[in-house]
């Protein structure tokens, strides 16, 4: 493909190998989307190795470790709710007949999160099909003082989708419909418990693709997304889901069923209410449909794979990227050479470029494939002849573009292989984004097995990871209050995309001031008065 | 310039007139965004003819016949608030010393909306230059119990933007400095009184575009554009504020200056708060400061201006223009024939095309005028050989461009002197879009002198419009609630991008469910519990 799409581009400098040797060592299996379940871990996301599963899929605690309980490995007191009773069951065994889970092997997947770090004991889950039945839930457990955690495909990564204690599960599993879709706005109305990728299967059929995508499609439902605000590998292009989702129906905490399920593009009637529960982790309301805008399927997808000599280098060719290819770039991410050299040792993956010591994978999405192969080629001349690149391949057919993708989308997994990781999502200027990388590597010196930086650069996006061979105090001391107040210091983000969940809570200071903070502790205040929705996540515990 | 955009176009279907005919009639001035101010009018936003002025500007009373004091024209109650003293001033000019106006002649043109419908009675008008300024005001406001009328640039549809009775005008012109921008990632920090044309100028010199556009631009301060979620030319493309804007300084009801002005295209700290106040219209907060992501500047820019013989042929050219022209298109506005006929009678500007039941104007935005001029060949030649387009024009430099623009752009101002204009703003499923134009046409009959569509097709966003020579409660009997009723009936929105301000606040509820309606006041409650922030305004007056 390569002499088609890039006819003068020079042979010597720029080598294609062939994509198929890149999963050489790795089973067929593992190609997919598939991640891990760590083993027992450590404060803050540190965690092991242990058997590929599904994201988010169920685990049998007989093969694993068990993962300490919350309220054992944190200091968090349960707050006053009431206990389910045997009066409780029968009532929930009313509105959901049938669907009310109280199997303590069964409740096992739902009461750990999938990195294993967190740990409730919750007794019973509910499984609603309608918002009707959870909007009866929501009423009888305010009333009882009952407290809820909401749960979607449980594939985040900072514990928001777990009990703390002994919180109701409410699952939005079963909610799993397709309520509508427009085949000329590409405007789509799902249930919240619509899994992503079988959304995206869905609307690709009919000629459009979801606004996002993420490494946990195969599990995380689409209500989760949205109560996240999940950012994903499409941010760059299509932005944020306080962009992309035109209306959402949700279940206030006393029951109340708050329809704002609209599916216009432009509707200023009133306050945007919609965008309060957009990123509120279910603290809010229990989101249960969505309406969402979904782009045209783009006929020619390109995905180049290049190394540069320097991360100013990166910039640059970012730079020039958005010059030259404009409004087809879909993807700009980048990984530093060690995030290569975990791949290739833990799970085998080779990577067609080598001896650099930095990766951009950046991915185009046109409507015509010779246009976009003409802009591709003429950047790849660009930044080759600049020295901004000295080496890639290109990818165009489906197989390959996942091979490639796969080194960059894998690199969580063969983090979780390397020992214990203390995992950072930050937002940052981009030009001091790896900076922060450069210092801690100094800082922790051989404290460190692994410090690796890889992300979304196109969002100014850091995955910051630090590996040892098992949990440490004095490495943990070493690196927390430092990043949080590294990236405070340069009015940074310490989270990006992952949010705060019950995990990252404690660390909100550090990116909004006391007005804002106090302003969340109003609506929350306003909106769920007893606090029975998600309790202990997102906000930090009040004084 | 067509010979070489397309080479193969049949002359005999598609004929080039010489776009500098456009304004033949015109003179050269007028071709400018320029607008009126209408003459006297009737409720509901009834205007006159009168001189073109720029839109917002000021206008000297002594020319134009007074406008009916808003508290005689409508059933509206001043609520009890203090009045304004003379100690009150005084604290005002220790506040901003020399920016306390309260010269009558002065004041004028900032109690009367640029569409001389609403007029209000304030004795005094404030133009802070910093936030801690408009927090001192607002906190003692506050404190006095003294209502806040939140002033952009004046250029609002729905009479939000002047106060009702006395309520003091917090303008916010002299907050016009841009604070920061960012060359690699287009974000853009400024002032809420920077006006849009002057933002949209600064950062073109740096070769990158404001995601936003209206015909207002040179008169809208962003603030208002963002208290507003204003809609406009660019949605198609760049989508809502709700995703654009990455960050807000707001100053709230009590003076407490809340600093969300991140410039981080992520940040999952927590939630989203200002979210909140884009749409708000000032009855929230005050926005003092806006972060903002630019798109970088588009290469080349094409306009296609074409004749369609019926609006199934409109709707079937928007499906393929998306499928054809995918990720460059950026504008897809129709207009009926009696637009057409309205902008030649009234403003002298002839259409290129001519007898066509419809017309639709196309544009495009790309980084490579080669491959676009390719894209816009086939497209036309498609539509063309399927007979969904009959006639058409291109442009591709920009005096053209601007010359086939202004035929969308000046409608308002060519209804505005046919007679006395009823507007509607609607948001509708994009296939019954014209269905409401032709249903009025037939139960109006000879009451109305035009019934004309417009507006932003690829949106959903119908301009509705119907003139008479003169205001008559009979024909408002026949329009009101018939239009809202009609749209509710599509679960379409009343107020797509104007919003409610004072004129279509009790309109709401065809569009927002009760429970939606009871948040919003909840809202309000607790972010303003006295009610001092741009009252009379967005949400209907409480039973």
């Amino acid at each position: 493909m390569v002499p088609h799409l890039v006819p003068r581009w020079p042979v010597c400098l720029f080598r294609w190998r062939a994509a198929c040797t890149l999963g050489a060592c790795v089973p067929q299996s593992a190609w997919a989307r598939a991640s891990r379940t760590p083993g027992p871990g450590s404060p803050r996301g540190a965690v092991g190795t242990s058997p590929l599963v599904r994201r988010g899929g169920s685990s049998s605690s007989s093969r694993a470790p068990e993962v300490m309980l919350t309220r054992e490995r944190y200091p968090v007191q349960r707050l006053p709710f009431s206990v389910v009773s045997e009066e409780d069951l029968a009532a929930f065994e009313r509105i959901t007949p049938g669907r009310v889970v109280t199997d303590p092997e069964e409740l096992e997947a739902s009461n750990v999160d999938w990195l294993r770090t967190v740990r409730g004991c919750s007794k019973v889950l509910l499984k609603p099909q309608t918002t009707e039945e959870v909007s009866h839930i929501l009423r009888y457990c305010h009333e009882r003082n009952l407290a809820v955690n909401p749960q979607g495909g449980n594939t985040g990564m900072v514990g928001g989708s777990v009990p703390v204690f002994d919180e109701i599960i409410l699952s939005t599993a079963l909610m799993n419909q397709v309520i509508s879709f427009h085949g000329v706005s590409g405007i789509l109305v799902c249930q919240a418990g619509c899994i992503l990728e079988e959304l995206s299967r869905y609307v690709e059929e009919r000629d459009f693709i979801m606004p996002l995508d993420l490494g946990a499609k195969g599990s995380c439902h689409i209500g989760g997304n949205v109560a996240t605000n999940a950012g994903g590998l499409r941010f760059l292009r299509y932005g944020s889901l306080h962009g992309t989702v035109l209306g959402l129906e949700v279940v206030l905490a006393d029951g109340t069923v708050l329809n704002c399920l609209t599916s216009l593009r432009k509707d200023n009637t009133g306050y945007d209410l919609k965008q309060l529960f957009i990123g509120s982790e279910g603290t809010l309301g229990v989101i249960t449909a969505v309406s969402i805008l979904c782009p045209p399927k783009p006929r020619a997808v390109n995905v180049a794979f290049l190394g540069c000599p320097g991360f100013a280098e990166v910039l640059q060719t970012f730079s020039t990227c958005k010059g030259m290819l404009g409004e087809i770039l879909s993807a700009f991410e980048f990984m530093d050479a060690e995030c290569m050299q975990l791949v290739g040792h833990h799970l085998g993956l080779v990577s067609p470029v080598q001896e650099s010591p930095f990766y951009v994978l950046i991915e185009t999405s046109g409507s015509r494939a010779g246009h976009d192969a003409e802009k591709l080629s003429s950047f790849l001349e660009h930044v080759l002849d600049f020295g901004l690149v000295t080496d890639g391949t290109l990818a165009t057919d489906q197989r390959r573009v996942k091979m490639l993708w796969a080194l960059r989308e894998r690199i969580t997994e063969a983090l979780s292989r390397d020992g214990c990781v203390y995992k950072y999502d930050i937002s940052l200027p981009v030009e001091r984004l790896y900076d922060l990388v450069s210092d801690l590597r100094a800082r922790l010196g051989p404290q460190a097995k692994h410090v690796v930086g890889y992300g979304h650069l196109g969002d100014g996006n850091l995955h910051l990871n630090v590996t040892a061979e098992a949990f440490s105090a004095s490495l943990l001391g070493a690196l927390e209050p430092y990043v949080y107040e590294w990236t405070a210091g340069q009015q940074g983000s310490v989270s990006a995309e992952h949010g705060l969940g019950f995990k990252k809570k404690d660390v909100l200071s550090y990116s909004k001031p006391p007005a804002a903070l106090q302003l969340m502790q109003q609506l929350k205040a306003l909106l769920d008065p007893k606090g029975i929705l998600n309790p202990y996540k997102t906000l930090p515990a009040r004084a």
